[in-house]
């Protein structure tokens, strides 16, 4: 069943995700003779370096979330389909979703990542995540309920065990995650709850590397460790998991930890789309040529988080960054715009590395820069106004502006709210 | 098994509920030597008089939310339980919760309202109500998702089934939404769906009596429903329902409404407790005397809307208004001092009835106010004036400021956000 989409003179790109190459693509495309397709499971753009603030109370779930319809209003040959893409099959042109089938003359899929769990299975099922708004939300609901739980037990185990955090994997999420942990115990935590001893919650970063921070240069790696233990971290290094049973995880050398919450940061890979051809995929990626074209398959590209452009200087793609998903996407709708001329000189993708940042806690950020490496307070001004400058709309940057200088100088996120969805929208959604 | 709280060498007041009633009783026993303990099922209080703005899509869910643990930090003598209390077992001076017996020296029943349905089955379980923030922000979900289900199907049936929006109660609550989503309809949604002829969105407003507003003036009245006509809403007088299949209304005339949404503000009765003897109930309310203590039963107070100050002026009790809330709740924590110190002359509850508001749409209310009648742009000042005052918490009234802002001069409420919680944290929970 096809899904009702108004026909065109022109050609149909169709494009898989709304991320930030998704976006971009899409908006690339403003002034060209196609008809852009959008289609993405939720109606929004999630601005993912940020959920890890919501997943700790410091900013709210709509501050770092646009609507789609929203960002494309004035966008003439946009249109919106609300989908989840099942398969993609190349030999009929068009893609399954969830509301039925979209043909396509051209098909850009922008997935983006998933979690990965190298066949962790303990993991996979028992720890929690963050690569999405109901993901980060769940998070803080759970963090906040397990504080909730720890006053009113009296298994003094117990107790610990709710109050303990154990992060898995070093890279700029987990850093970022748990220094924003450190903030809560040390400046919030013990005004809400008088009644517990917070030096009792314990935070821990493991990575099973000798540095967290191994894309980064030693320099901010050494930065990110000394902010971290000073923000009350327990960090351990090569240090690999091995199972966890709900209460306990276990480590390759026989250390344990008791804990009742686990977060999953170690691992992404590309959220590939059922359909592309096995020859296709590299290291969990869709492999692209440099013009982001999928081999083998004709008239499907791959950007961003999901792609890997392999060649000779890259043999491994490019990191999953949103400059490089951004970069690509730009690329993408020049080519794009020559093929349709008929123009077959298309240009090769060559990432501009402008540099990578993570911040650590409330005044610190570490910051390799094309310019300089940066750690301490002035990297997280930098971090705070790159981002503040590329969250999409201006409601969504003001509102992030008012929260995070209310936090800055009140010592608090105000934000520590446990809101579930009701349960009765079940019998409600049935009848229709 | 008992919840575990502090022991208190001074008298405990158990107070259920956070609502304006519980949480201004709290606050106002602070100088007091009790032991308050304050008991909620949500770990924040509710601002209900916006949910509505919630709902439509007007203001962030954590705008009208405030954390309880945050609002009473420095307040020495306080503690909170988040629980569901379940039953009241006055001959054993305890309450039952899900977490645990507490027992009380002192039990204040401030629970709030729910929806009354008078039988109406049909209505109980398709209609979606609007008193809590999840019950907001599901009903935001469902309107949302209507859209996109309306622009996907070619069956013009369902897709104005899909676009009909049927409000039962013309209540101030009714009445407000009706206007919110005449808003939604004229200025937001025709940018965001253009490919939906939006004039064919309809928005019913129907009550079963012969003006809307029933409990405010007639100048009001008459107002409203001019107001509402003027933003396309359809205003259904002396209408009375009768049955709801989940596609098509019945009244009891025998017209017929076909309406994929409907939302029921027809009717609220008091959350009461189970446990209490039958005789204290009065039109599903709690009967208590002018000093808010319920019949019958030693140490146990009701206040705000559960309850009903049943004297020969008030036959049947106050208006459920944040206002008699306030009042009886600040009236009680005085008597309750003076009995502290032994003292048995308390004082009556008299209701200084400083008059009620609502709004229509972005730039109307109709307010009735003790000293004078108004109705149009100054009266909605007034309403914006009151309510940002009285939002708890000098953040929320900035962020909903910059939002109310925003949306005035910007046409538009950029939260037409989707969002859900995930599934998944059904399978971390039961591993705790």
């Amino acid at each position: 069943m096809s899904v009702n989409i108004p026909v065109s003179a022109n050609p149909r790109v169709v494009i898989v995700g709304a991320g930030f190459a998704g976006l971009e693509l899409a908006k690339a495309l403003k002034a060209q003779p196609v008809q852009v397709v959008l289609v993405d499971k939720n109606n929004y753009h999630t601005f993912q370096p940020l959920l890890y603030q919501v997943a700790t109370a410091g900013l709210e779930p709509d501050s770092i979330t646009y609507p789609i319809r929203e960002i494309f209003r004035s966008q003439k040959n946009f249109i919106f389909r609300m989908a989840e893409v099942l398969e993609v099959r190349a030999a009929d042109r068009c893609v399954v979703t969830s509301i039925g089938e979209i043909a396509y003359d051209h098909l850009v899929i922008a997935t983006g990542a998933k979690s990965a769990y190298f066949g962790l299975s303990d993991f996979e099922e028992r720890a929690l995540s963050m690569k999405t708004v109901p993901e980060a939300v769940e998070l803080r609901n759970i963090i906040l309920e397990n504080f909730e739980r720890a006053v009113l037990t009296t298994d003094l185990v117990r107790r610990d065990s709710l109050m303990t955090f154990v992060i898995i994997g070093g890279g700029p999420t987990g850093v970022e995650l748990a220094g924003a942990l450190g903030e809560l115990k040390k400046v919030v935590l013990p005004h809400d709850h008088p009644e517990l001893d917070l030096t009792k919650m314990m935070i821990y970063l493991v990575d099973m590397e000798s540095r967290l921070l191994k894309t980064m240069s030693p320099a901010a790696s050494r930065s990110a460790e000394q902010f971290l233990r000073k923000h009350g971290v327990d960090v351990w290094l090569g240090s690999r998991v091995r199972s966890y049973d709900g209460q306990m995880i276990v480590f390759a050398d026989g250390k344990s930890l008791v804990t009742s919450n686990v977060i999953w940061t170690a691992g992404v890979t590309g959220a590939v789309l059922p359909g592309l051809p096995p020859e296709v995929l590299s290291a969990g990626r869709i492999r692209t040529d440099s013009f982001s074209r999928v081999a083998g398959c004709s008239n499907i590209f791959a950007i961003g988080d999901v792609a890997a452009v392999v060649t000779e200087d890259t043999p491994h793609g490019h990191p999953m960054l949103a400059p490089v998903a951004i970069q690509q996407a730009k690329l993408l709708a020049v080519n794009l715009a020559r093929l349709l001329k008929g123009n077959s000189e298309l240009k090769s993708f060559v990432y501009r590395d402008m540099g990578v940042m993570a911040t650590v806690g409330r005044h610190e950020a570490v910051a390799d820069l094309s310019f300089g490496k940066f750690q301490g307070p002035l990297a997280w001004f930098l971090w705070a106004a790159l981002h503040l400058m590329t969250l999409v709309g201006f409601r969504n940057r003001l509102v992030a502006l008012v929260n995070w200088t209310w936090s800055y100088f009140r010592y608090d996120s105000g934000l520590r709210l446990i809101i579930r969805a009701k349960d009765r929208c079940a019998v409600v959604k049935s009848s229709q």
